[in-house]
């Protein structure tokens, strides 16, 4: 048995506070384990629920751990535990479902009505030195598999997820909106599953930048005056550069903003696929006789379903290019709150950045 | 060879006029033949011509023969056609597809570029006595099958078309958004497939009534004054009467209306399909997170493919029950004027108003 | 608290024996229940498993007790039991998977290589008075529904999973081969899910009688001196007499012998779904060039998933015509011996024989 | 119009015999045109029609020119076609459907009853120096890629159509049985799709050398006294050495042998897709008792549909690393009957031989 430390943690508040405290030591029940997180990236919603106070449907109606990006190291394990043992490295998948209902027992866990996913009210998140978590949402990592990368298997999962659903296949033209880390990560599985072209449009030309680096085929960089038509008439233009006529037919819209939906179903190919991944406002405007002249389907993704061992699988086999490098700034779990500054910062020049507590915990 | 009459037609003009007027006999291409009409229903879409002057990007911009949902007789085939003979009688499928792109040469011939349907602009329709089609397009009827059945398959089929796409399967509980025309050809084919419990909502309650007779399981009428969210608390309160806690897996909604859209959309369980059959508004505001976060997919119907002999079959069977109950009126071809007054009345009564041509060609 | 009665089972042995025999009253872990089985269906695995000593990987090596179509009453629950109370009339899924592996999570818990599917080496079944079950897996019953009724859900599940893995839709032509329980649930189903038309095949010419009751369109009486080149050309013979060039889109075979694929395999139209239903040899040959050519694509089914409460709902609703009435004996629980013998007995003419305990519990 | 030279032919002969012969000019239909035949790439099929006289049902009962794996220049065309003008250099689909029946209708081309696919008897194939061809069956090639490029579509598109109709997603550990040219290019395929890890097996070490060089993560070389069972063991143990318990969840059985049909299947995950795209006996035995406890579906692959553009475009961008470099041997049309001689010698070490076309016609 290890002898632990003082367990602190990053606390958001209603009235939009975030702040540093110490909790309790986590008690396991016996399908949980107790994971010493060793690494944490924020998410564009830990900001928000920061900044905002929720989303949607979820609101911070009292004091709440964030995070839900993380990985560490499995100190103590519950009764029942039998997939993992003390010691193993894990990362950690943050919905835990009931595997009772419905939805959980035909495989659509993500939509169980009583699923506790961690860093969303009401459920304390991974912000912490010590957490409990349920065991068979850990998943053992590879010695060679550092505690960051293993912490990137959420946001990877994120656009795992929408490109599942979207139905991708080898050697379809497909169209990203937005280059921020999901779209990023879109770009990474989407290249490494053959899609061809691959066209990435942002309204940051330096975002597009990195997505170049990436193996992005084209980009476009829009202008925040052209309208939903315009950036379509743009997409069918470069494409038709690769081969006369091509359109995209899956986009993977990573934005939530009306206009790049519209830019996507307007430059789909009849009969494509626009998969929304982006998280936008409560009600939207779409091009509804456009979309049902041409048959262009729409799909929503809530979070991602049985993702973790193929994302480390591809991870441990590098096939999933440039996805570490989007780590652009790191810091202690002490300086969460400073993390947090610069997360928020759209002008801050980061992509993902990430909280670790390198220490190890000494054996009694 | 048959001793042709004269060939009359129901035109309508850019400046919403309709009448009848003498036109050409037909010519038809090798892969043509000529149809003497015998009967033809009248659908929303045509009283929206004649009306408004167009939908979506199909304008009136010239005088236009309206109809597309017809049946008739063989009197005459071009030299390459091959699967029908004259005197045939024969459903007529109304889109002409060029089966050289890869839409047609995938099986979605409804989404090709150069399709022609009949009464669409700027192609002519089949609220004529003798027109020319391809043959390909023309499906022979049973003997014991009537020509106003037989005209019936075209809005059956748009009804199939959106259950197929819907991916409807035996034992889902169904919403139907809409008690017209096209959603009680819905619940007819909803009802042979075993889908249960069945629910019809609509804003008049004679049109309930029907969907009742034709073996609705639970009927909704709406107030005006509800809004989706209402709408959809009442739909889910009457599927939990059937079983607790039962919400519809697959949304049928053919209205096109915001409200109705809005209602499917919040009364779906969490992973089901809102497919939208009906014709909207060209942009129209939609409950965006909440589908996203519950994963509604939402699919859209143009048409349909390859529904005729299925249609015809199970026609022929039996098996869509009330289906022909739903032609209300009949009219002789020389009356069409008067049949479209009809079905442009909201307060006319009329269900599906048919206009047929029963004399019988003269062999010369 | 009620006061438990002797709890007895029926046992059969690795020498092929099958004895009543008191056994202990059973124990709850915190997830399971116990239920006072009331009525029980004697399956042709039973049969096989006491006569033969196994079906495939699953061999008798020590005596078990039989049964796994099962209804009953819940007596006691654990600590962590939510879905069903003390008092509730229950439908039971035998299969008990463990809800942490791979299959499990993504909704094909059937493939769990953990499962305890009860009467199958080396797991106990229900044909006992008293047994324990893991609560997740009963489904409470309507109070109209019999036991009896209630113990078909088992059987009916297994066709009704052949059907959802074949992917029959409204409409298709379908062949069914063989008029055994399962078949004739398979046409039960088929028939409510609109398949038309229906061809159900055997080798009796009395359980083909019997389909024709239940609504089979067309019955084919296979003679033993047919290959399955000769049954399929009959196949389509009969199924061209309803439509010209009529083929049958989606078979499904339940019989388990070669003869059968064969037919079936030869039958079906180019493009294809032959649903392996039935149990066959171990190593069978296939026509493979043939289903080759003609993208024949062969599926199987190992039990099924999720299929209880759409079951449930469907018998409630009155949508499967003719299942109730294959229950043609029904024994108590003391006589399960004479149960099997008739149940064994090739002329006995029973199709569904069911064994039941009537008697109510006393309360103390 | 330029001034054909004399047109020569390999023709094979109902006893086996295969030789060069003078053949007429063709004469091209209005929707058809006339093609320049550059290269032409030599098939196991073509090879087996003038061995064995046959494949399934399609039987040498006359002289038949064979060869259908080509591509070449356009140098007339009937009055109806429009995808193509004189002088575009085109890549070949052989497959010529009718358009018209419900499998092409329905996107299924492939299974058309009436397709005359050329190099099969009875139609005559590509192996001559001009033939006339449906346009809609011709694919314009980029400017940049090479008649020998452009004539690796075919055999491409095997090994394209198998891994489309496998459903083989990004990710998947994937078995390939066979390292013939199918197998190499599935291979080379499903490393560009993202499938991972590929394991390939063959009987010929130097065969897998070639897998190994083309980015094989794992190679299998069978030995002749193992069974499929012994197969399918080394083949989990191989794969269990990247990742404990790994199996394949897709196997692309290239070689139609029983021993390789029977590893696949023991060795795939369950639950998994045996996709069989090799040509073996008429009969074969499977084990059908294990592919239905496992749900282990078998799908079959009938040549292709809709991959000439997706290949020619995947072609051009670099993405099938390795294919080009199949092409071992290369001999003019007139020694046709030695590049013959050739492909069929076992010890000969040809991968793919070509036959090529290179002198240009004169303009008149």
């Amino acid at each position: 048995m290890m002898k632990p430390r003082k367990n602190i943690a990053l606390v958001t508040t209603p009235d939009h506070q975030i702040y540093m405290k110490e909790i309790p030591f986590p008690i396991a029940e016996p399908d949980e384990a107790i994971v010493h997180v060793k690494a944490t990236g924020i998410c564009g919603s830990d900001v928000k629920f920061w900044k905002t106070g929720g989303i949607g449907d979820y609101v911070v109606s009292k004091d709440i751990v964030l995070g839900h990006e993380s990985s560490g190291v499995v100190i103590a394990i519950g009764s029942d535990v039998k997939n993992i043992q003390v010691g193993d490295r894990v990362s950690i998948e943050p919905g835990q479902s009931c595997w009772a209902c419905g939805q959980c027992k035909s495989g659509r866990y993500n939509l169980c009505p009583d699923v506790k996913f961690v860093g969303t009210p009401p459920t304390d998140g991974t912000l912490a030195r010590y957490i409990a978590h349920k065991a068979s949402f850990l998943f053992k990592i590879p010695e060679t598999m550092s505690f960051s990368t293993a912490a990137l298997v959420e946001p990877i999962s994120v656009a795992l997820g929408g490109i599942q659903r979207s139905g991708l296949v080898f050697g379809q033209p497909v169209l990203i909106c937005g280059a921020g880390p999901i779209g990023l990560n879109a770009l990474a599985i989407a290249k490494a599953a053959g899609a061809y072209p691959i066209l990435v449009t942002d309204i940051a030309q330096h975002k597009l930048s990195r997505a170049r680096e990436m193996g992005a085929d084209l980009v476009l960089c829009c202008q925040t005056s052209w309208d939903g038509k315009e950036v379509a008439r743009r997409i069918r233009g470069l494409m038709g550069e690769v081969e006369e006529g091509l359109e995209p037919e899956v986009a993977l819209e990573c934005t939530g903003a009306q206009t790049s939906f519209y830019a996507a179903g307007y430059a789909l190919r009849s009969g494509g696929v626009l998969m929304e991944i982006g998280n936008g406002h409560n009600e939207q405007m779409i091009p509804l006789q456009n979309l049902s002249m041409r048959e262009v389907d729409v799909r929503f993704l809530f979070r991602y379903i049985n993702t973790w061992p193929l994302v480390l699988r591809m991870l441990s086999a590098g096939k999933l290019v440039g996805v570490e490098e989007m780590i652009t700034h790191t810091f202690k779990l002490e300086e969460s709150v400073e993390a947090f500054l610069l997360a928020a910062d759209p002008k801050g020049g980061s992509v993902k950045v990430q909280i670790v507590d390198e220490d190890e915990d000494e054996a009694e």
